[in-house]
């Protein structure tokens, strides 16, 4: 049975698993002793500056550094939504990205204090991501659970580096039951960035949207989602408590352990409509697993 | 049939997947709208000082604390191996942890200079991980297929907290067929630190160890582990290019993928003995399978 592939033109932005720069085939041997060939992804520095002030040196696959800077950046709070981008250049044989705005931010201070935030950590300014989410009001919306499991099957079987390497983390912006930008990264708080940064740079209205991540569901996830003004946010992986409780307090509907029929939902399950007949979904095959943890772990939403 | 858990006498440190202060229990709803209880973990900050000087807040599950800082400090090059640390105190209400040497170091200036290195990271600094490891000659030291197959099975049936609720990495510090150390993290980075921390602690001499991750092989997890003169680094997940390249240039055996029967060398193979017929090996069924990126992404390994 051929597989309808039909709606990877729904896609704005998604994975090139062809392009030769984001990976490498490597020699090396299998468990028998046997030679093997196989594909791994390519990590590369990046060193992004905000006009003449170096900010950071990140290791990236090395796709869409403009998106990458500008959504550091935002998720940093060293910028924001509305502010003025007059320039971003790159060059790809120094490896580093400079964002051009009118005016030096007052970052300097910001960078003072850093806290590592769990599972991926950047070392974020804490105390002002932490205030910025006070100060967002997360947008009524709804999530029907049909547009999740169409969502969650259109991103299992988009072509990635995921399918082509492993060892990477995707992020995806959906509207509905749409994945519209699909941006992986060895790092998943590169992919969400990423998507940050298209957002920014397309100023897209965030409050109709949901977002999908491969990583766990930590308190950084949460913060950089609400700080994007998403209202929803899914992921395959589990949660963490702070995550939990952070969600709770800013209103985000959040969604954990989304693997063929089964979900978990934790915070903001009201703008859940369960308009899907479970039983006509199909479970996750090998051929749709995706990091899946298992059954082991699947015990744990039961209990 | 009854499980044989005898091994588990083995571990010096192993997880306390019934520690109260490690998890929570949070209700939520599942796909059809039914309430749900479910284990999530737990989350907290620490903040970190050498002497009278703050270094970070990491975010951590909290267990360890005392090895967690003194990893940390080993893995940034903060404290050598052999350096004299005259107390490690820590407060539980204040979520503070203070590590005593003797005398300053010199650790500000190398603070000036971070790079963020990719998948988990913590802001290292990088050149000087990348001359640390140029001065390190690893250990000569075998690792039998027999050894690594009982390991894995070992490792994945041992009660932990990713059996317990997910949503959090392991890292092993094993010898021949023997898990000694056992530790988890929300990060991996932190669960490779609290191993460091107690390697320090203990004097270990770590030529004959081998180093088991669920994380990916990226160029940070290889650095710690040459860092730690630790000859073998095994995880079932996949590898990055810069990570493969720097394992071979430090001459560390590198094994990645190794799920069931099934792994992958890319560096390092003439450590490895082949001697565990492959046929006697089960594969992992659900109930071993952890983290497992199923067979979409072993197909990578047979190209």
């Amino acid at each position: 049975m051929a597989q309808d592939l039909s709606f990877l033109d729904d896609y704005l932005v998604r994975p090139d698993p062809a392009a030769p720069r984001l990976g490498a085939t490597v020699h090396g041997i299998d468990q028998t002793g046997a030679p093997v060939e196989t594909r791994v992804v390519t990590e590369r520095a990046l060193t992004l500056y905000l006009n003449a002030q170096e900010i950071v040196t990140m290791m990236t696959i090395g796709d869409h550094p403009d998106y990458l800077a500008l959504g550091y950046l935002l998720n940093q709070n060293m910028l924001k939504r509305g502010d003025i981008v007059t320039g971003i250049d790159y060059d790809e044989e120094l490896e580093v990205v400079v964002v051009r705005t009118p005016e030096r931010s007052n970052f300097e201070a910001k960078l003072k204090k850093k806290t590592l935030t769990s599972g991926c950590a950047q070392g974020t300014a804490f105390g002002d991501l932490m205030e910025a989410i006070d100060e967002i009001e997360l947008p009524r919306a709804e999530l029907r659970t049909s547009w999740l499991y169409a969502l969650t099957r259109k991103i299992n079987t988009t072509p990635s580096l995921y399918l082509e390497a492993g060892a990477i983390h995707g992020c995806v912006l959906c509207a509905r039951d749409r994945p519209l930008v699909y941006m992986e990264d060895v790092g998943r708080h590169n992919a969400v960035d990423k998507v940050a940064g298209w957002m920014f740079q397309h100023d897209v209205d965030p409050s109709g949207m949901i977002f999908y991540t491969t990583g766990r569901l930590t308190s950084e996830m949460v913060i950089k989602t609400v700080r994007m003004g998403i209202p929803v946010l899914v992921s395959r992986s589990g949660f963490t408590e702070w995550g939990v409780e952070l969600a709770r307090k800013a209103g985000l509907t959040l969604i954990g352990r989304a693997r063929g029929k089964r979900f978990v939902a934790l915070a903001g399950e009201d703008r859940i409509v369960f308009d899907q007949d479970v039983d006509l979904v199909e479970d996750e095959g090998g051929k749709h697993r995706r990091k899946g943890e298992g059954a082991m772990n699947e015990r744990a939403e039961i209990r």
